[in-house]
């Protein structure tokens, strides 16, 4: 209880305009207004564990639009949805008329009536996904500021071309809660590495997340890659000017051993590299099937040239005493499980499965307090009346 | 808060049967009942926008149908299931076992144990969608009286073969909203014409729904199609003596730029000649592939020679003081934006783009007032009861 | 009122650990705990008459996953999460990245960060549906016990390979609503009889649970099919050992007319033989389709033999009075209706079709009631609360 009037109070303190401006980046936000959400997702967690409701809104809709397939993230979202009391309704493309010459602008009105956020997805264009979502932004302001829309939704970026903010905020909840504070994160060594996988076309959302993010928080943060699965270089100068205003440090290196070497943290997760995926884009554009097949068959054939990128015991015996914690997004290709060689050695995903778990449980959160910052100006004072008010959750 | 209780009075004012009958052709309300929806959907907008809970509903489903994609009719029932405060649950008969020689009334009574409202789109085959809705009620009327049902759900026609009383009622409102008051559309001049469309196929229900429902509150509308693109001749009776008991007038002409002379609104819009609707519904009903292609080429060629009928800024200059009021279901086909040549020129619809989100806007609310009309013998009461608790939306 | 005091005093009186364990299969469940079920459903359907809030929870998810095509079950689970104030939310595997190789246990856990109950229907493979089932439970225990999940969600079993809880236990409250009590039921013979149908594949589950919990209640039950058409051996023997218990008998006859003889309940349905379905499910694993189409023909080619196992006026003239309570799970074959021949003739089927449906309305209750009991140690207290708390479910 104390605690949570604790976090509360910190959320309360930092100085934030999240109320103005949705968090399609996280590199676009201030520290503050990181901090914030941070402290509001684990209000939240501590106020639904002492079974009290965290319902803000009694009616009001919360919109998923999902252009990728997805089931965590889908869950996420609905149960961030449902613990602020809002009802989650799909716009599928496929049913919809979107496919018959809509606007985008007059889609983003004519499903926000009600509609008090908007989750979307869309990372399977380079160059489009981020895109897409500040022009829904766009036409939400204009439709809120001519009256159409009686409120202005949330939207909430659920991993688009460049980020993975609601990954990212929650790996970072997550190592806060392992290691005990921000502060303790400070020095910290986390290697964010590619890892072999038979599949191909992962978005680079993932790692761009975790480079631009981390490096806030004065980490040592090594990104390590076979040549030729870059980043977006505009990610890694951020990442680079990120860690030096942070105190941190920002290095990549061409070998998981060397970023193995030492670290605390452990990301290693496969990717495309960039330009196969400014490639892939363009392909699916123009709907060649035939140009994907064989941009696959190149890719899975390239990628086979480093199955050494594996995250086996060897590996995490080079890692600060050999203990280094070990994160993932999930789904992981795990070898002789999910794939006969992949990201992750069976014993070593194992070990850390729980953890990986825990790692997840924080996305509801995360997307929950990123919902109340983009609509209030106060959330913390909105959530000190729920805490106040003590409405059991589950009437028992 | 006057304003609230004063549109609850006018509805409380109106004689009405809505309770004991399913809105499903406008033209089978009385002029009070009408009204009382209008103004059970105004208040409705008015305690939202005053942070009032519009729920009346603590518990209670609300399900929908879609026998026709749609995106904002979609969104415009779930966001009017949310203001009262009922769950959405769609029945999708792919997913269901509809397919595999289920009756309509059993159908009926198995979705409808929790159920306060049924929403239904079914406007593909001529003669059959509203027969359809009537099926169901027949069937859910039986399910009540013999005690298989605890309630009588609403049922809400979401776009049939004849009607679409939610849009001609959104559109009503949102005249009543532009022009300040119902007495006002006395005497003005609405011209519902037919518009180039590259597409074929669409329903007859808006312009249908317009005339029968427009000829009722004095006004003097004009119908505008090309020879051979007529309306059900049954509909076409209902707006002629609907005018004469209202003191507008009801007349066809047979081109846009009469029609469009001194108007104070123009509704142009494509359709499809019923009698081509007509063998549409039988290819359809034989799985006809080949005949529909050949139709739709047809059709296709058909209204090629009808491009002239085109809202146009010349067009436009026509109308009363050149500014009638542009109206739309939406979406509208675009010239030069989501087709090559449309209904509409881009800059008139462009000038009124706002003005249509604003009519769409009504759609939720026309809705949710047809929900409490149907469900309660005293809407007004009701509505009242949550004015007076006055729990608020948003928990701020 | 002083009713549903009376039965919730009932149910408080049940020795009951249902909420330790999943209802997966009626004969894991004692007497006690089979009644407490009962009662609460009974409970829930006269709070819900009498306008009284049945919600328990102020916000969190159900999640179903359908393995197979349903309306009335998909209804049902979706009312009773609405009866108790949850959000549905479905698992659409085609949706999902389930296909991709995600194991079990990290997908259980990945939904149920908010979920208080997942309903799961998987009836297609035999012997894979329930074990399913415990495994997705075994998943939830770790992650609860590991920190992973804040609640344990209750698994709903809403059909499985080898009983259909949900079917049985609402048929059984049928039953006892139709006779009047429990105790009437002793000595009441129910013929659980095979009966033909065009189509084949149709599952075990509801025979075997049937005569699984039937037999549990002192009734006299009798199964009959042609020769070839077995039950599993394991449930016949289950169901002779409860038969013994319960001072009722289980007898197992060769022919429709015996099976009807004097009989005061007979539940006519299809199924197929449970060695067919050991094949089919061999096919289904390698995507066999063309050995699929060959089995079809050939069950369809047995089935024709037997179109004499046919529910007509004269089989229903053999039972007691000639007046047999005719009970079915929905959606039945009836001959001349929804096939040519099929299960039963359309004049007995429309006699008994009400009373179906009368039927079919217990499923959401003992749903609701499945729920409840999993959730909490003291459901009836619960329920006692809500009851004194009568917040009304309209405000009216």
């Amino acid at each position: 209880m104390d605690e949570i009037k604790r976090l509360i109070k910190l959320s309360r303190e930092k100085k934030s305009s999240l109320h103005k401006k949705d968090f399609l980046l996280s590199w676009e936000q201030t520290h503050d207004e990181l901090e914030q959400v941070l402290y509001l997702a684990e209000a939240l967690k501590l106020m639904r564990a002492g079974n009290i409701d965290t319902r803000v809104f009694n009616n009001g809709l919360g919109i998923s639009l999902f252009r990728d397939n997805s089931t965590r993230t889908r869950f996420s979202y609905a149960s961030a949805l449902n613990l602020l009391g809002l009802a989650q309704q799909d716009l599928d493309e496929g049913k919809s008329q979107i496919a018959h010459g809509e606007t985008v602008r007059e889609t983003a009105n004519m499903i926000a009536f009600c509609a008090e956020a908007i989750g979307i997805r869309d990372d399977m264009y380079l160059g489009a996904g981020n895109a897409y979502m500040r022009e829904v932004g766009a036409a939400l302001d204009e439709g809120y500021q001519s009256g159409v829309l009686p409120q202005r939704p949330a939207i909430i970026n659920l991993q688009c071309d460049i980020d993975h903010p609601t990954q990212a905020m929650a790996d970072l909840a997550w190592l806060k809660e392992h290691f005990g504070s921000l502060d303790k994160l400070k020095g910290k060594k986390i290697a964010m590495t590619w890892a072999y996988s038979p599949s191909y076309g992962k978005p680079l959302s993932v790692p761009q997340g975790i480079v631009g993010l981390m490096t806030r928080f004065g980490m040592d943060v090594t990104l390590a890659h076979p040549e030729g699965y870059g980043l977006l270089p505009d990610v890694l100068d951020v990442a680079a000017n990120n860690a030096h205003a942070s105190g941190g440090s920002f290095r990549q290196v061409s070998s998981m051993e060397e970023a193995f070497k030492d670290a605390d943290i452990v990301y290693p997760k496969s990717w495309a590299p960039w330009q196969i995926m400014q490639q892939r884009t363009e392909l699916l554009r123009n709907h060649d099937l035939a140009g994907l097949k064989a941009l696959e068959q190149t890719c899975l054939a390239e990628n086979a040239r480093h199955q050494n990128w594996h995250c086996s015991e060897e590996m995490m015996a080079l890692t600060r005493n050999g203990s280094a914690l070990y994160m993932h997004c999930l789904p992981a290709d795990i070898s002789g499980v999910s794939c006969e060689h992949g990201e992750v050695e069976a014993s070593v995903f194992e070990r850390y499965r729980i953890p990986t778990y825990k790692e997840a449980s924080w996305k509801p959160l995360i997307i929950a307090a990123m919902i109340l910052a983009r609509k209030f100006a106060n959330p913390a004072d909105i959530l000190a009346k729920r805490l106040e008010a003590a409405v059991p959750r589950i009437c028992k």
